[in-house]
């Protein structure tokens, strides 16, 4: 018996990755939806795979669609392998790869695939159930929901460093500009700031347009052994670094409302992981289900100093062209955010800048992506990956 | 980089488990019952344990309880620490526990945690929300219901077979018998054969005292490296093998109603994993949500051929004392069914049985149990594990 060194670096590649594009898909269903994303990233994988003969399991992530791997087994033909469902709040897609990646660097299996999935829209029961069980529950009866738990963290860091309405506004504008771009964005129209300030208060100071849309969507990425990669593509891209950190559920019980304490763990851990450090990073996939989600991460990802966040979006250091593109992909906010399924969706989007196949949304030279993706209210959890065209 | 053999096998162990009695828990809530859970767990470790410092993971298996780990963490104090959640119907139990085992295996971790914890009762709305993701969704509509689903196998093996409804009520003596030793169990009383034929139809041929209560449930176990169990306990249970494996969700896409697929598929991997055959085993746990299921898992499982699950019970071969004991925890007809703890309390049921800690239940000279937990109508998936009190 030997164990090995504690880390994912090296051992783990993607070697392919597909998805749906993203949007109110009221003619399709779940099943559609799923084979979709999966034809794709089967079609995506250079060299060709055979699924029946080379996919040994699945990770599968949804929050609300069917409980078991049941349902992908039968779309996908993969009857009788193992499929495990990983379900963590809106970083559900995120986990099943990290966990898939896991049993991959553990040697259990060769090949295997990752694939996610959400149908939000023609299921509001489903929804509020599922949101019921992600919003701190004592709480709830103050009528704290998502958007006014993320208001909270806004709110206080307006009031610690001056961030200003307009800097959370700033936000939406640069993701809808890049979603544009990008022919899998839910939302693909350009916006101004004051289009977003005349929208209507959500929860203040978060108007309509500082919030992601409802969004039907799925992914599906292969995941395989770092050193079989290069059977099934020139450009593989690999899995460096991963993270997951949790919050207390209850909101009155967290440290601070300027800083998401599970995002600055998730990305310690994943850092030390890939070992290297903020300043490595081209450009990075980051969860804004709200705005001032995406400008407090730009902080605890360590890509600015705490209460720069605002200074960051000002200066248009994470627009395309800037010095660290944040959300080529148009973000939660315009690319959309199908729960279960955003966190595979982001790490496909890495997968398509860090082989140059982003077209108008390119990331020119990206060598190393970041993927943050948050579940729960407030957040709960937070996970980051770290992704490279290059074996470090 | 170097990657290591296809298997679990004397790679990782089990050192501490705990669970709180089944039952019906009105008087407690979800938070109160996995903080129950986890100070027996803890409290279990024979050379002691400091879960801020040893603990570096978590898996957490939940249906319908909160959706991320924040929960978990909040409960535990392991605020930050990762904690991944696993949902994959009433196997979700085992499938956190497969997970955790892989993160070991793979070096990530050396010591980790898996929770599992279910709140049935005070919570219907959540309970339909759950089975409808449970259940197939177009069949549903012709009335399929879990009983119903499980029924359809019944009524086949009956055809095909000439397996009697005696045979299933046996099932259900022998788990009452069994649990009735068990002071974790939910329902401890003995019945006879005569006292399930005269309770009232829930769908033909299965009898109320067929079917396995609604039981609100919490357990843990910490899993760690093979190599480092010692420094927690001098008596370790290792995990030798691990299988998981999945049927179509459209029950009439199946091949079979007299085999349940997914079992048969699962107890392969395992075993394989395990290097060792069905006649290895000294006892099992198994799914008998069910009377027919636990008699159809015995030929699944190898414990007998297809078609003799019948004789098998008659012949008293299952029963504490017999050839092989099954379900000596009462299984989930008595011991009870808390659908996302099932698993993790089957695997502290073998732990106990393993170290000789079972008390009026214990199967004498136990080495080697296996643990069968299925989730969805039908079922959809199958996970087994193997689990000894030496290493191979």
């Amino acid at each position: 018996m030997s164990i090995e060194i504690r880390s994912l670096r090296n051992k783990v590649a993607v070697v392919g990755a597909g998805m749906i594009p993203f949007g109110e898909h009221y003619d399709k269903s779940f099943e559609d939806m799923l084979a979709e994303a999966y034809i794709n990233c089967i079609n995506s994988v250079d060299k060709g795979i055979d699924p029946q003969k080379e996919i040994e399991a699945v990770w599968y992530g949804t929050v609300m669609g069917p409980a078991t791997g049941a349902t992908v087994a039968e779309v996908t033909g993969l009857v009788g392998k193992p499929i495990t469902r990983v379900e963590n709040a809106c970083a559900t897609g995120s986990d099943a790869f990290r966990n898939a990646c896991m049993a991959v660097a553990a040697g259990l299996y060769d090949v295997v695939l990752v694939i996610s999935c959400e149908k939000m829209l023609d299921r509001p029961g489903g929804l509020i159930e599922a949101i019921g069980r992600a919003v701190p529950h004592y709480p709830w009866v103050y009528a704290i929901t998502m958007p006014s738990a993320f208001a909270l963290y806004a709110t206080r860091h307006m009031h610690e460093f001056g961030t200003k309405i307009e800097h959370f506004a700033m936000i939406a504008v640069k993701n809808h500009k890049h979603g544009a771009l990008n022919p899998y964005s839910h939302i693909r129209r350009e916006i101004k700031v004051e289009d977003v300030l005349k929208s209507p208060i959500v929860s203040w100071p978060l108007h309509l347009l500082d919030c992601c849309p409802i969004t039907d969507g799925a992914a599906a990425v292969i995941v395989c052994r770092a050193d079989l990669a290069k059977k099934y593509t020139d450009a593989p891209v690999y899995v460096q670094g991963s993270g997951l950190a949790t919050n207390p559920f209850l909101i009155h019980l967290r440290k601070s409302y300027v800083t998401m304490e599970p995002t600055v763990e998730a990305a310690r851990q994943a850092y030390k992981m890939a070992k290297i450090e903020p300043k490595d990073i081209d450009f990075a996939e980051v969860h804004d289900c709200f705005t001032p989600t995406e400008l407090i991460s730009y902080e605890d990802l360590g890509f600015c100093k705490k209460g720069e966040g605002g200074k960051f979006i000002e200066e248009g250091i994470p627009y395309l062209g800037g010095k660290l593109p944040v959300n080529p992909s148009g973000g939660l906010k315009s690319h959309g955010h199908p729960i279960g399924a955003t966190g595979t969706a982001q790490i496909v989007e890495i997968f398509w800048q860090l082989r140059n196949e982003a077209g108008k949304r390119q990331v020119e030279g990206a060598e190393i992506g970041l993927q943050h993706n948050i579940g729960g209210a407030g957040p709960q959890v937070s996970c980051v990956h770290i992704l490279s065209n290059k074996l470090f």
